[in-house]
């Protein structure tokens, strides 16, 4: 029906990945349920049925968020698609942007406000710390700060910046808080609401269990209402009432107002909406309110809990204040006179384990071993310990046999 | 596993959707293979399958573009994220672009160039029709433009702007040549390197027969010369001899010099590529190369062909100079005194099958009936035409019976 079944001379088959259990810090293995539903028919644009997938999937995502924001929707692209909609909408050249880095994605933070022409300031902690409050408030009352950009848990580093006190502290100064929860977003606490968050992004590949590709977004009603008055409707669909402000947001494809007017009653033509990358953020929303998002959280707690075991069963050492590290990911540091790429090139080839490398001052200092989404489970667990045990001892290392995997196991005994 | 299995009391089920015909001007139904690779399991971003997928889906493109362009990558977003790639990362603030409007699309290019602060001039012809190579070339001579911004297939109208005469003339001013071919690319011959493209973008959801969320993209190599005239690798990445222009591209996300390097052997840090969707644009490119080019390309003639004589068949009008018509998609008048939009709804809700309204000045005026990538073959479009004769009886209309199945079928007969 569509001419020739056969491949031409040089053409590759279908796509067919060895099977993987990827323990890195993300991308990580999904959820068979969110590779199930993007499979599923697409369905036109303005489907009803389209549609009313996007609304539930709002209404799953507020859940998610812990908010009642009407603006809770997915921008179409990865997670730094995210970041960048959600700077670039709030922050108008020349703003002022304060970024306390603690790691790498706070300089990512920092990069995208610049780019986006923000006077971007910074305050930074060594890698491996988190910021008291206190150190924050300093600094917003210092730079006075039209918004405070803030990562939640950076991978870089494992760390979890508690956000709790932040919103407060903003709303005392009249400060926009953002902040990037990649990274954390289902394994740790998160409440949009409660904390005070003008905006918040994420994206799926991490503890949310789903493949890269859709970042799920949530703006406060005041960050709304910085989109509306700098609101332009776009060249080719603008009405003479529609507003068309010069102060415009310098991105069509990230103006979180346009993407609001689609996502809303209008229903407003913007991009066409990733379809499948929606079926998928969909599922991965359903699956972790379907267990519940304490237990979700609790499931990660408990897993990082017995990695953390696991490898100080082993004899290794871990890197950072642990008492803050995020739940869903360890910093292990490289035994001396270990060859730690061959390591992972070993776990990855031979046993189709795939742990993570590092960047910045922890290159070639840390492995890092995410246990995220669905493999943020007893199995998952011991087999990558197990392996690592194996793999550890063939370079040379001394490790305890079985030291890894029991302590690990201790900790879900005992939970 | 992951604990309880039942959905709480709120939750909807998985996703499933209805079945559905999509013969709109995009989105359209999936390749059947293009929805299964979606499904196939995720893994890590520099696993040497997935750097391995991403190598072969560039060679892939580059014959699917007619290029030996290196710089054939994905932006990871819809359609629109490849068109704002392209112009962020091409021109400088303050700089000409220079946009020829033929439909909506063109007014989109002039839109994210002014929103990336160009100094943009449009010329326009009236919708329907294309520019002779004439007037875009007067135009050149007058405005002199860092870039020439065209559409080639815009669906809004229908019309396919010929692009074979456009490069050369770019090249005799200069000038950097770029076309969106969303609508057009795998339906319409395109010939990047032939006709002098220095770059193009097109989205999944049209003749290539996937879903939205992934934009292919090529770029000559005097485009990337541009590109790495204003390079600047992150912070955070960034080592001490990596240059940081001051004229950096105004966005992260879309820096293609930055996507390069992600592409390229460096394999530099950037997005997270989403994996599912470079599956499903590795399988649309697969198997549109797996069928052959041309004979792609003539099936989507002939569909379109079959279309065309089925809906006059029905003694119903087509809009615009035919003449120049895309292959994929038609615009037919509504008769007067018809329902436009209850047709459609109709057409939806009784038979499944998914027609296409219009916008600005053709709205309520023409249907837009698609005849896309897997839907590009005859099945397909006498169905529509038998469901369409149906639906248009009972709203009143007299139309010859069998008047259009007779026609697109006699189409294939001779074809």
């Amino acid at each position: 029906m569509n001419g020739p079944s056969l491949p031409g001379p040089h053409l590759p088959g279908p796509i067919d990945p060895p099977a993987r259990l990827l323990m890195g810090p993300g991308p990580v293995s999904a959820y068979p349920s969110v590779l199930r539903a993007m499979s599923a028919p697409l369905v036109g644009q303005y489907d009803p049925f389209m549609t009313a997938s996007m609304t539930q999937t709002q209404q799953l995502y507020r859940q998610v968020w812990g908010t009642t924001n009407d603006a809770t929707v997915l921008v179409d692209g990865t997670s730094r698609a995210g970041i960048e909609a959600a700077i670039v909408s709030l922050v108008r050249p020349g703003d002022r942007v304060l970024v306390p880095v603690f790691g790498r994605f706070g300089l990512l933070l920092a990069e995208i406000a610049t780019r986006a022409m923000a006077e971007v300031h910074t305050i930074e902690v060594p890698w491996g710390q988190v910021f008291p409050v206190s150190t924050i408030e300093e600094a917003v009352r210092r730079v006075r700060p039209t918004l405070l950009a803030l990562v939640q848990g950076d991978t870089s580093t494992t760390m979890n910046q508690p956000l709790d006190e932040v919103g407060a502290l903003c709303a005392r100064y009249g400060v926009l808080f953002y902040s990037d929860a990649t990274a954390s977003l289902g394994g740790n606490l998160f409440e949009a609401d409660a904390w005070g968050l003008d905006a918040a992004t994420a994206g799926l590949q991490k503890c949310l269990g789903g493949p890269s590709g859709s970042a799920p977004i949530t703006l406060s009603p005041r960050a709304v209402d910085v989109l509306r008055s700098r609101q332009r409707i776009e060249a080719g669909i603008r009405e003479p009432d529609d507003p068309d402000a010069s102060d415009f947001v310098r991105s069509n494809y990230f103006d979180l107002g346009m993407i609001l007017d689609y996502w809303g009653p209008r229903r407003l033509n913007h991009h066409t909406e990733a379809t499948s990358m929606l079926y998928a953020a969909r599922e991965c929303a359903r699956v972790l309110l379907a267990e519940g998002r304490d237990a979700v959280v609790e499931r990660h707690r408990v897993a990082g809990a017995a990695m953390l075991a696991g490898v100080r069963g082993l004899g290794l050492q871990v890197f950072g204040d642990v008492a803050h590290k995020m739940h869903n990911v360890v910093a292990v540091e490289i035994p001396d006179g270990v060859p730690g790429e061959e390591v992972r090139a070993a776990m990855l080839a031979d046993l189709g384990i795939e742990i993570g490398t590092s960047f910045g001052p922890l290159h070639g200092r840390v492995w890092r071993i995410g246990t995220m989404g669905y493999n943020a489970q007893q199995d998952a667990v011991l087999t990558t310990l197990a392996a690592l045990e194996v793999v550890l001892r063939r370079f040379g290392c001394s490790v305890p046999p079985g030291g890894g995997v029991d302590a690990a196991a201790d900790v879900y005994r005992g939970a």
